[in-house]
Formats: C-alpha cells, structure tokens, sequence
C-alpha cells in the first residue's frame, strides 16, 4: 500500500478528514439533506417522546441527572447534555420510523442527531455548525458501517449502536473543535465502548444500545477534548474494532471516495412506521381507496404480486399487538383501505384488535414473484359489484429511487408532532429550513416547549 | 438436558441465584473475603486517584455531572452515583494494582466495588448488604468470563469491562432488591452493553473500559428496576454474549457449582503494583537485601533462573518510563535491592531514569527453565567480596499458593493512602474490618474526606 492516507492509518486518516473539514466543502445537496434528516428526526423524537421505554429511562436516570442544559424532547425537562442526548436517541428510534442507510441497515440519525443538538444547546453551536458536524457524523458512521461489512450484522451486531457511536463522536468532536490529534482518540474511544446485541431487538433493551452509542460517543469526544489518550488505530488495529467485531474484509471502504462520496445522500426515510418490505402495498391500497366504492366490505378478492422477501417477512394474517402489526401485510393494506393512512396510531395495540380491519386477511391472497423488485408491489383488487382495479406500485414511496419529497418530510412531522397540541409545527419546520442560516443552532429547541415553560 | 435450572435458560437461573441469594447462604470466608477485597481495592483507587486520566476524566464529565450523593475518591468532591462509579472504578484499576482472578485474568473489585459503593452513598444499605451485593458482582464477573472462555480474551475483548459490567448489574440489582425477573432483565441490559477492546491497553482508553463497565452495570440495574425490558436469554441466545462475543464452547461452565464455588475466593491481591511475572524475583530481591553489605554496587552477578514467560515478557534490561519499568525484571530487581520496596513510587518516570538503579542491569543474567513454576524463581547472588547468596522462592507473595495476609492487605493500603495525610488509615481498616456490623454500609467514604469536608 503506498497511498499516503494509509501511513497514518486508516482512524487517524478519517480523524483528520473531519476535523479539516470546512461547511464550504459540504455541497448544497449534503446541506439540505442534513436539514431534512434532522426534520425527519425531530418528529421521530417527538413521536416517540411518550413511549413506556421511555417513561422508564426517565425515572430511572432522572434522579441522577446532571446540570439542566439539554433538552428533553416532548417534555417539560432539561437534564445533562449526556442523558438528554441518550433519552433523545431511544426516543427518536422507537417507534421505527426513523431513516436508513439501506445497504448498511444503520439508522444514522438516532444516535447523532441528538448527541449533537445535546452539545450545541450546553455549549452553543451555530445552525450551519451543527448540521456540518451531523453531516459528518453521519458520513463517519455510515462509513464505519461499510468498513464492518456484511459479517458485522450477521454475526449479532446492532449495527446502529456500534456503529453510531462513532458518528456521534465524530459529530460532538466536530462540533467541539477537536483538532485530528484528538479526533483520533475520540475515534479509538468510540471504538472500544462499540456495544449492542441483535439480540436486543423486540424489548425496552434495543434503545438503550441507540442511547448508549449516542452518550457514549458524545462522551468520547467530551473526553478527548481534555488530552485523554486512545488507541489512535482503533479501528484498523489488529486488536480494534474491524477485526474483533467483524471479520476486517472490508475494512478498505472506510476511506473510499472520502470527501466526495456523501453517505448522507443516500439516506432514506420511512412514510409509514412499519416494516419497509410491506411499503408498496401500502402505497397501492392508498391508491385504490381514492377509486369510488372501495373499502374494506366492498372488496371480493385482493391480490398481492411481491417479491418473495416480503411474504417471507411479512405475510401475517392475524397480527396480536403493534408489534407484530408492522410486518403484516394483511393489516396494513386494511388500515390503508379503511383509515386512509397508516401511521403511529395504527400501531396501537388496541386499534390492531379492530375486528373490521381484521376482516380483510381472508380476502388476501399472495403469490412471490423474483421479477419484482422489493421496493415494488401489483396489487389487483376484485369488488363484490365484479369491478376490478389493478395497480402497480414500480417503486414505494420513501425508496431510493422515489425519495420523500421535502413536503412530504413536512407532513411526516406534522403528523408526529400533532400529538403535542402546543407545537406549531409550521414554525418548527421553517425553522429547520432557515438552519443554516441560524446563529443560534440549537435555538428550534425552544418552539417545542410551552411558552411558559 | 433434563436439569430443571435450564428450562429457564442460563442468565434467567443466575438471575434467580443473585435475586434469591441471603446473606446467611455466604460462608464465614467468603464474607471475610469480600472485607479483603474491598480494603485492596479502596486502597488502589486512592492511589490512582491524582493519575492524569481520572483528572481529564474529572475535567470532561464534571461539567454535566448531576446531584452530588456519591465521592469521587481520593477528592473533596461528590457527584451523582453513576459518574462516581465511573471515575472511582478508572481510579482503582489505573495502577495495575488491583486484585486479579487469575484463571479469568478479570479485575473483578474495579468494575464492581465503586458501583455498588456509589449506589449505597445514594441510597443507602447497611454493611452487610453492601459486602453480601459486592459478593454476588465479583461472582457472577467471574463466572460470566469463566463461560466466555479463553477464546474470549484471545479475541482481543478486555475481560474486566466485557465481564466486569456483568457484576456490577448484578451487584447493584441486589443492592436494589431487585426481584428475579428484574434482575434477569439487568443481565439482558448488560450483556448488550458489554464493551471494551484489549487494544485500548497503554492508553488512557483501558480505564474508560473498567469505568464504563462500572456505570453501564449500575444503569443497567437502575433501568431494570423501573420495568425497562431487555432479552430474558442475554448470555445463551444465539445473538446474545457467550456466541457475539465468544465461541458459546464454555457457556455451560456459567452455572456450575453455583452457591457452592464462590470465586471471591479465587481472587488474588498483588504485594507489587507491577507484572505479576515479576513477583517472585522481588521476593527473592528483599530478601536478598537483608543479607549483610548486600547493595547494588556490591553485587558482581545476578543470575535468575524462572519459567520462560517471565523472561519473554520481562526481560527489559532498560525501560525508557514507568509503564515499562512495570514489565522489567532488571528494574524491579534493583528497586528491591536498593529502596527494599517496590510500591507505586518506584514507577515514576523520574526515578526509573535513576542510573543507580540502572546500573544493576548489565549484572543480571537470566536462564529460563520449564521446571520453574511462574510464581517461583531461583535467584544466586555473587558478591564481589566472594560471597555466594542463593535464594528460593517457591510460590511468590500474592500468588494463589501463598495469598497475603491480611497484615499485609492493611499494610499495602496504609502504604497508598499515606499520600493523602489527613486519612487515618488505621481508622479506615478498622472500618472495613468491622462492615459486616455496619448499619451504614457507605459510612466508611466519610473517613476519607478532611474533617472540614
């Protein structure tokens, strides 16, 4: 290997690629893509703020929290910086609908976002300050997540948490002002607290492994702000990250197209909170109940064309609670049918057990088909009055090839933040938009609170 | 398997063992070696206490450190239990002097004592339930690390945070009086938060490991005891510790001869805050100084024969700096010999560049021999006036064979705390001594504090 960037080592080369990097590097796609993540997050935190998982890490830690400087979303409360960015992270994963950085399955924006607005409400950050150091974070644990490989994720890993830690170190260090030096240790701090088990998926414990990367990372970087030393190879080593946590055959991608490749651009993010195998058919059924006379009674027969994948996950007539509602394609074609929207309510475990929305599962018929993509659906519905009405979804929305439209990012949020009946969300989310032009960063904090508060 | 303990999976039965376990179940000398213990490690923390890392430590997290209802040893300074546990768990480890399961090599005071410690300032709990948790911590670490097998190490994972984080949930849990189900919840929240890479050892990042481990242990227990889920199956799942972080070969060791092999009793405290390959040529040093007109300058040929490791590992005939003077049979040798101890003074940098000291090294020659077990050694002094000195060590001080007395416990923490004027160590010993009749299990932090404190 004779290229330069090797010599000082892959974790200090991408240390000093963030801490050299300036706002004017960022094109302007990166720039509003981090805008729109960040909206996309806010409304995920919100939407999650009530969640039990949540309520309990807030009496849990709430006795031992720190000087009030950060802020909890959806609540009335400020703690320490670490444990508001930890409460944040978990809030804003739970009710899976955060984003996606498909081909490494990393929710990137749980784990950074909050780090990174916790650190700029304590210590001030201006808004372009904060969305570069969030853009990066992003770039780093994607990047992390590319260098883990395939193995990572198979062998048990929750890859948002050992992976988004690093990003939230990369993000607070930016944002801090780590010079590459630290940067480094930062880095090699992220690494030998990376943590957080497959196996975590389905309880309270999966977002504590989001919380944990975020304050965990924001706590790396706090650290080596002092001169607290780290391995400054801590993922290339042959004892660092890349080899005990994967199998270190894709280490060589942590670099790759450094600088010009942004992973933040091909960052997806999620219309309806369920599995996104089961997305395309929901598109199809909001597009058939626009035809006059559908609904749920009036359909005969509904026949879904899918990719194999998704009837491998997803193919459950008779979903128990919330939970296993998400990955049942029987349920949400009902919901859309009949609610004419699936999102966070229809979730609910008392709404699952609707007998009418249950009554569309007999009607359903699937058949696997390895020409359809998995993004896509054909779906052909047969009324009772003989009509029959097919539909083709070629790409769900929210997939990479159809993207969430900046409106749609908006209505998403509205939709999460109506819970929360003192939020103008209008203000909010121009605020997001006017981010990079804010000198208080961490100022779009304030429109969640009640003006009393 | 037909054994009833396993129908409820393995973390379940070890949770139900802690949960259930009574103070009058611990034999007399597993009560006695939980007072050893706890004085050795308190000891070691206030000796680490001034290191540069747990003042960056200090320096990074004070800022946003919450309700003071836990010390930070060695400070005039309390802060909330977590980050108490975390600084204090950093502290004792950072000498290299604290104590040691050897078949494991698990640090098994530094992650466990400080949390269970922090949590009884904050909540309070009587002597006996502070020694009778701390019990439990230091054997579910060990047995967790047992399961985790040799492979685990090898792998590059630092046991003491990896396994260590396991007793001190289960510590903290019982100081909590979490019931079973809790507890097994807390076991689930730490496996998946278990961390720390053997490439953070010679930096600053091999104490945030043991600190972490400390204060994830502690949440752990905090979380669960609100209700906050996590696997039920977070060592033996197919995703869960022994199989993401081990080879899952040892797993069946976890419980065996569970309530009647307590590994406290296993623990080992080392007399020199240096490698324990070193030990036996210590031993063999003193002595040799109690020999008439025995001196450095005196001796013409030093000749050493140990068991090979002890020469492939320390055989460093000129450390450049205290962490490597650690690793040197030639400097330990000549400390010995010249200031007739080896503590935490001898590792300064500044008197490892004594060329006093240095000046033994050319004189000393080693011959490894497989005979020779790895806490003995054969030393043989030549004397320029033509005396012949030969010295047997059969089992070093501290060694499994020959474990310090408690005179020599009390006299290695007299010898730590002496840097601390105001403490009355004979006090704290007293202290200690007399916890298992103590209504306040945490009174004992208050004799470390000046009067005015």
């Amino acid at each position: 290997v004779t290229d330069a960037r090797y010599d000082e080592g892959e974790t200090a080369a991408l240390a000093r690629f963030v801490a050299d990097s300036r706002w004017d590097d960022l094109p302007a796609p990166v720039r509003h893509e981090a805008k729109r993540a960040l909206l996309n997050w806010l409304g995920c935190a919100l939407g999650g703020a009530a969640d039990p998982a949540i309520v309990n890490a807030l009496a849990a830690i709430g006795p031992y929290a720190g000087v009030p400087r950060a802020s909890v979303i959806g609540y009335p409360l400020r703690i320490d910086a670490p444990n508001a960015a930890l409460v944040n992270a978990m809030a804003s994963n739970i009710l899976d609908f955060d984003d996606t950085h498909l081909a490494t399955v990393i929710h990137p924006s749980p784990p950074i976002a909050p780090a990174v607005l916790a650190i700029a409400e304590a210590e001030g950050a201006t808004g372009p300050a904060l969305l570069h150091a969030f853009a990066l974070g992003v770039d780093v644990a994607c990047r992390v997540g590319t260098a883990a490989g395939p193995e990572h994720y198979a062998h048990g890993w929750h890859i948002s948490g050992t992976c988004g830690v690093f990003g939230a170190a990369a993000a607070v260090g930016k944002l801090l002002g780590l010079d590459a030096a630290r940067m480094n240790w930062a880095f090699g701090l992220a690494a030998t607290q990376a943590a957080g088990l497959v196996e975590s998926l389905g309880s309270m414990a999966k977002s504590w492994n989001i919380g944990a990367a975020a304050k965990n990372g924001l706590t790396a970087a706090l650290l080596a702000r002092t001169g607290f030393t780290a391995s400054t190879r801590g993922i290339e080593a042959p004892r660092g990250f890349a080899h005990v946590l994967a199998d270190g055959t894709s280490l060589g991608a942590l670099l790759d197209d450094l600088g010009s490749r942004w992973y933040l651009l091909e960052n997806a993010y999620k219309p309806y909170p369920c599995g996104v195998v089961v997305h395309p058919v929901i598109d199809a059924c909001l597009a058939l109940r626009a035809e006059p006379g559908v609904t749920v009674d009036t359909i005969r027969r509904l026949e879904l064309r899918l990719n194999a994948l998704a009837i491998e996950r997803a193919d459950r007539p008779r979903p128990r609670d919330g939970l296993e509602a998400k990955l049942s394609l029987q349920y949400c074609a009902a919901c859309a049918i009949h609610d004419g929207t699936v999102g966070v309510a229809q979730f609910d475990d008392a709404r699952v057990a609707d007998p009418l929305l249950a009554s569309l599962a007999p009607k359903v018929g699937m058949v696997g088909d390895p020409s359809v993509a998995t993004d896509a659906a054909h779906v052909i519905a047969s009324l009772h009055d003989g009509r029959v009405f097919p539909i083709d979804v070629p790409h769900a929305r929210g997939s990479v090839a159809r993207p969430l439209t900046d409106a749609e990012i908006e209505a998403k949020f509205r939709a999460l933040a109506s819970a929360t009946p003192w939020i103008d969300a209008a203000c909010v989310i121009e605020a997001i938009w006017q981010l990079d032009r804010a000198a208080d960063g961490a100022g779009f904090v304030r429109l969640l609170r009640r003006s009393s508060q």
